[in-house]
């Protein structure tokens, strides 16, 4: 395609099998580490201090998993999502290799599905999106689908193609060289391990955290995620919410460091099953949130850690203790904001 | 005790002698480096420049002391005040060795007296609480006490145990070699040396600056400090104040800063002696502050470099340069939010 | 001159010839480079990845061009502008170095010119400030002239001494070993090379951005800028424009990043000609760009890369699709926050 200053693609520019390589590849480092803490509050120790990550055998603290996330999916903004009507959801992501400060990440997306919505004014886009290290080695790969605006409505649609997609990550990747034997579980916060978790068990993360124009913005330029509807004040007054949105992504890692309280040794994401931005956040809202047990999994006979797949759920302005999500007729509750399938590493 | 999940810990859940190994250690980097310059804007030049510090002997600038008094303090907080009714006082704090980029800090708490109020609702705790290093030295050793809610006021007292505490730091410790004799006046912004101050003086810092919600709270994540009175604007609506509570912290951290104009070459904290946040501070404030010289120390024999011990008063919208303290009944002026006895250290 | 404890000086008190050595000494870090990022959202590759800058033959990514400028330029305020009423122009900016995380930054200015104005209450003030790293090689010299008070208005004028200044900057220092003839269009995000634009060009920029108070504050700490009107809100509120006044670098570094879009392989600044704040900006408004190619420039007869002068212009809360400049009777249009003439890099 055509480079794009600024414009973006329309869903007319999309073709299945073409690959972006995105623009911009980025070195994250300790700079990105503290801009994290300081945007979130995470606690979880293996992110926070080298000497417990070399305690369990890696070579230093990792990057959270998030920021990868984060920068990976902000390459694609202006290449996929510029024009986006909406932020459909994700599938089948998968944290593949530990990132460490000093490594360089890019990111590419192949179109793997099309398809007009009937209105014939916009499409909804499949892409895999792939974020390598500077080795080459795919540290993250994951589907997400838009709906993005037709520049004419009157040009032709290609045939639909919609992929299948699994309902569960494909592969759960532990880091090489990670052994939790040795865990610590006075400093790492709280004593539960892989086996005290039950499916069905709901935990109330219990903190409240109230966003900030300014914080979602650093966030949001910290991940060179360009998506307009986050940063121009004047243009969202004339818009559907008078408002700022908040990026999602930024409501995906408050959700994630309130469960410290609950989920202290959740050490790792090693897969989002699925996600979607329920509701819109704006400033001054304060997220809390809650999560469910939905399955604990063996991990290829390993005696020293289990996933745990969870359904994290946050919310605007309401208190979880009552785990607020759907309504009686199944809509979700209007204070729901996320609700997001992913599946953690602990310690057994 | 038991893991807290967010819950905290209440009076009768302390026990005297118990040491309690607090959460969550934490590598400090430069990107904490850069923050803390970006939320507080100090100058002093030995934090400030690797080169100013190595011609002094050190190895590179060490960060900044209250950098690692707010991430030690930070992790006592789920374990100590998270049910807190007040910050009380602090006393005999010695900073004992510095803190360089790369190390690792974590915390411990030993429980050193508990007192029951009269209407036997809370109890003060007292507790030691000292910073380790990577190589488990103690870096920073402090004594705090909160006064903490009891969960279930019929619950026994333990008996009252108040322990003696200096009226000013015990240990002063000035980094191994480090050598003030070369000391680059130019640089580091005043002439004014160790022998200029003279006890009973007094110095306005000037000028003011404008606390934003997003300033403290991104400080007080980045320090890991969970303390819910900061963060949850919902709450908080319909608490004592209505608004989101400063950490304490984020206004010694000021008033640090501001106290350059004055005392630029301050250039070390070797002691914080006692303190008290006289009043709250609500984002919008504009904190000023002033300095008197209590004492000039010597500092074993050193020609290089001297101590002052310092009382330094920040006010809330009030500028400092009728030097703002108490009311004639002798309380603190409403405009006073801290009144800090410390000592830093000055080249002679 | 004495030293100044936060009053600074006054017209009065320069001296043509006087040098004056700048205060607090800046080792410049991956956490200042992570909170550009977060401040302003750049998307060049160069300053963004180490793997792309090692590709062109430097050592690693260096430090944005303007993260020099700021640096260099706030250790100028407590000695220059303090009691600055105006910030009337820059000339003759020539970056004349890469700097790299870990070097260290310090600063001098020489007076080159002084003129009472006829009110005889102030007085512009002429300086030639350079940027030194650790080697005390120079990375950046420039001339700034500003218009301070008088302390005391009886006092005697000097002789008006007024520089000449070029119309352009005198040198385009390109960084040694900076080779672009590999450069990877892909991921640097546009095709456009330097032989692609043309002298009378207009690029519309096309994004905007909407400026906090936390977030310009934290800039302008971040560069140990101490100019008081960016901080005290309770002094503004009793001042000319009864807000905090944006730093007016605050606003070119917004630009610089909003020119991305058009200007995507405009890799380093080499130079800054002139420009002017033409009207102030504050918390809450939005910040557009444009920028028209002035000049193709040829540097030695390099096949690699080539120089481009441009006009940057920066409107609050007016979208620049019509390239807002000047009213009919010459003057700035009010919506102009900006208009910066500088030099940048592009591959050929």
């Amino acid at each position: 395609m055509d480079e794009i200053a600024g414009s973006g693609h329309f869903f007319e520019d999309f073709r299945v099998g073409e690959i972006l390589a995105h623009a911009t590849p980025r070195t994250v480092t300790t700079g990105d580490v503290a801009l994290y803490q300081a945007l979130y509050g995470p606690r979880f120790a293996l992110q926070s201090s080298d000497e417990f990550a070399r305690s369990l055998g890696l070579e230093r603290a990792p990057v959270d998993d998030l920021i990868v996330f984060h920068i990976v999916f902000g390459k694609t903004v202006p290449d996929i999502s510029l024009n986006a009507v909406a932020n459909l959801g994700y599938a089948d992501g998968c944290f593949k290799g530990q990132v460490y400060p000093g490594d360089t990440l890019s990111a590419e997306s192949e179109v793997i599905g099309l398809r007009e919505t009937s209105s014939r004014k916009a499409g909804v886009v499949w892409v895999r999106t792939a974020g390598h290290n500077q080795h080459g080695e795919t540290v993250l790969s994951y589907v997400r689908w838009v709906m993005v605006r037709k520049r004419d409505e009157a040009a032709a649609a290609p045939d639909p193609t919609v992929p299948d997609l699994p309902e569960r990550a494909s592969d759960l990747v532990v880091p090489p060289g990670l052994d939790c034997t040795n865990w610590d579980f006075a400093r790492s916060g709280a004593s539960r391990r892989w086996g005290d978790y039950a499916a069905g068990e709901r935990i109330d993360h219990v903190d409240g955290m109230t966003v900030e124009e300014s914080e979602h913005m650093m966030a949001t330029r910290l991940w060179q995620n360009t998506a307009k509807v986050h940063f121009d004040q004047r243009a969202a007054a004339e818009g559907r919410f008078g408002r700022r949105l908040v990026y999602g992504g930024h409501v995906i890692s408050i959700a994630r460091a309130l469960s410290f309280n609950g989920l202290a040794n959740a050490c790792l994401v090693l897969a989002i099953n699925g996600g979607s931005h329920a509701n819109p956040v704006f400033a001054g809202d304060t997220i809390y949130a809650w999560s469910e047990v939905r399955e604990r999994i063996e991990l290829g006979g390993r005696a020293d850690a289990g996933g745990l797949r969870l359904r994290t759920v946050a919310t605007r302005n309401r208190p979880c203790a009552a785990f607020p999500l759907r309504d009686g007729e199944g809509k979700y509750d209007p204070a729901v904001v996320l609700d997001l399938d992913y599946t953690v590493l602990l310690p057994r």
